[in-house]
């Protein structure tokens, strides 16, 4: 990657210093509008204390969307639109309970473990009582397969601190939530835990979607936190622990949901689309303050600053709250199938998806020439904290990516404390602080802009 | 900066790289050493809870160094000592108090505002009441220089969302309290309000030193909340308003304080030194997390991994935890002194003043030749967040590089949050985010290992 740095910079001094001038010119008066008269830190409060939590299928998913289109509107857009899609409906049903108790041991000796049922989980019911066996990891769990039948696997692998990026931990560890209770029904388990998905000192449970395998059963699910998984791992070496857990989780009929969009249209190439947005549900344990109010008020933060300033765009861009991302993607899968069917030319598509942090950049999926162009562009938004381009893309902007090979992307914050609240109870107004969120918006609308007025080469 | 950054990279791609893979291995064995088994944050939690708040002369400030000392000593140093000072004695004496109304108003319409002495200022004693003259600027300050006879100077210059980096806000504003007194005093003023240094939504005032002129009368000096600034200045646009102003600073005698100092010693050239530190003094108002407690426990981190891993360093590195930083800098002046009589040959002095937050990478004073080299190293530290060398140093250290030429530098984290907290009643371990208090001191040990190996050229 250095190498690769190297050689952008030296191409990036070549360019034309005069275009590069005035583009430094017009980032900074973006960047001085947003900071002066941003209003995303004060949509973001709308957001999170009016409307609050906003899981697909919940009165307040429904107000949030309403909420958004008036936001589209009152910020500029040409014009705004709901995208009607068929969304899951899943509700956790209860209030989520679990305890330990070593099986030699007298019930008075129960202890309570802090426990969210995973999102789409089927729930016990009643209370499911079983002996735990904890295991590592999947190798772990094929060697223990003929231990686990009726029993409760826990899965204990750690968010590995020494990933300097948070995201590269939750990348290596999500499965175990994600595929570990399919794994844990093909050999006959009866229910999982699962360690959280954080490094942060404490014991709240990180919740998030996990996905049965049709051909296997459907078992109660739960990630506790980490206090609790390292306090039952050290009895398991100890003793035979039992664990009782009661969870509620069930889907309704699916029901409406939809997409926001906004658009400027384009005074050069109508037809060119480029996208930014985020995603407009969250998950049911806080207000989803950074994930995902964040990307959505930097993104309305985007188009009012563009109208602030007068910057009549040459190609249309779209203004994008996706629906549905966090147990479903069915608001990305419905506008790629729009996409698609419309044969719309879409340009490039930036998602903000991993909070409101200080700046870092971007991660980018595109060709190699499309890439090298973004990392010239960099050295135009060093100034706001944007030094680097990885690999990877927001996963609602990442479809049009895999499906119709749309350079797609993603916002990159700092991540150092996103696994503080990511799907927790503690991703709240209060954990987001306004200049981080208003430099996001800064380098979003920094790049859109130089997308929007140069253009990206075809691939490769 | 941004071509001198591309000439950087590009020499860095040309150095050895035999040598940059085992420096990429060892800073990598740095980094996990810390992420994994750091003490950072425990040794903070024990700094600010236990000790607490310490300025200058304070019975805590003697805690603080006596916990210092065991913390070098405990962290592995070869030797630890106490390099005594005379510092200033400056007490706060009293609960500040201020209130405001209109002098056609009733006694009864009182407001109280939001206030704290600045440092070193001297009491009022009594409540001290006058109207309010509202200066914008020092040049506002002559323009009406004939109105401000025996009123109360209010000092309302902004502090500047626009600076990206807030540091640059902080250097562009705090003349106003730094030297905003002395100069309403030129004029005849009896006292000073000053708009608090911050951009943060709210009303915390922020203290910070005061600096008096001989030839000029010494006059009471408070910082004010933004709300109550934003008040103020409105009311004044409408009507006249009186301020009752009560502080009760005053100065005891010099006092004894201590740098503390620990030592490893170097291999091959020991009369070689290589300073990291912080300050170990805090304001008053709360219990100095960030400022400066991060930088303590940070350099004591780097000695901890340094002696962890086995790591016999070259040069002598002293760690050195600096007296009187936040109200008369005593204690950086002995270190000069001391360095200067024994013909100490410093190599290269590190500070981190800047808050425990996310890495950026550094500030430095040094040769072109000098800076060249880091620049070269910061492709070292960019997985580490490190990517930027910009022109500073710690204000400790900066006194070796402007009487010796000695390279001064100051690790550079992210500048977002650090006005929420500076000298203000937030600045609470709350305040510091472990992971990135962490990655504050593997950079800052990842730079002091490339200095100790490699040195830097003689300048230019």
């Amino acid at each position: 990657m250095k190498k690769f740095v190297a050689i952008a910079f030296v191409i990036g001094c070549l360019v034309d210093v005069q275009a590069q001038n005035q583009d430094s010119i017009f980032i900074k008066r973006i960047a001085d509008e947003i900071l002066m008269n941003g209003v995303a830190y004060d949509n973001l409060r709308i957001l999170t204390k009016q409307i609050g939590a906003r899981l697909s299928g919940s009165p307040q998913m429904v107000k949030a969307e309403l909420w958004g289109a008036k936001a589209l509107k009152d910020a500029g857009a040409d014009s705004v639109w709901m995208q009607q899609c068929l969304v899951p409906h899943w509700v956790r049903g209860g209030k989520d309970e679990a305890a330990a108790w070593y099986t030699t041991g007298k019930i008075k000796d129960k202890k309570k473990l802090a426990v969210t049922a995973l999102g789409n989980s089927v729930g016990s019911l009643k209370p499911m009582q079983a002996t735990v066996v904890e295991v590592k990891s999947f190798d772990d769990l094929v060697k223990k397969k003929d231990q686990v039948k009726d029993k409760i696997v826990f899965y204990n692998y750690p968010f590995k601190s020494t990933f300097i990026r948070t995201d590269d931990a939750y990348s290596d560890a999500h499965a175990y939530r994600t595929n570990g209770p399919a794994e844990a029904a093909r050999h006959g388990a009866k229910a999982v835990i699962v360690r959280s998905m954080t490094h942060t000192p404490g014991n709240d449970p990180h919740t998030g979607m996990t996905t049965y395998v049709d051909s296997l059963p459907q078992i109660p699910a739960a990630a506790i936190g980490l206090g609790d998984a390292d306090w039952l791992s050290k009895q398991l070496q100890k003793t035979e622990v039992a664990v009782s857990l009661l969870t509620h989780g069930k889907f309704l009929p699916d029901t409406i949901g939809h997409n926001i969009i906004g658009e400027l249209r384009g005074s050069e190439f109508p037809n060119q689309y480029i996208v930014v947005g985020g995603h407009l549900d969250s998950w049911d344990l806080a207000e989803g303050a950074h994930d995902d109010g964040a990307g959505i008020v930097q993104s309305i933060e985007v188009l009012r600053s563009f109208k602030a300033l007068g910057y009549k765009p040459k190609r249309t861009i779209r203004f994008v709250f996706f629906a549905n991302e966090e147990n479903g993607g069915r608001g990305a899968d419905k506008y790629l199938e729009d996409a698609r069917a419309k044969k719309e030319q879409h340009l490039f598509a930036l998602e903000s998806d991993n909070g409101g942090f200080t700046p870092r950049g971007f991660k980018i999926k595109a060709s190699a020439l499309q890439k090298q162009k973004m990392w010239i562009w960099m050295s135009l938004l060093n100034d706001y904290g944007s030094y680097e381009i990885s690999d990877g893309a927001g996963s609602d902007v990442q479809k049009l990516y895999d499906a119709l090979g749309v350079p797609a992307g993603a916002f990159y914050p700092d991540s150092q404390r996103y696994f503080d609240v990511h799907h927790a109870k503690t991703d709240v107004f209060e954990s987001v602080n306004k200049r981080e969120l208003e430099l996001g918006a800064i380098n979003m609308a920094g790049l859109i802009y130089l997308v929007d007025k140069y253009g990206l080469p075809l691939s490769p």
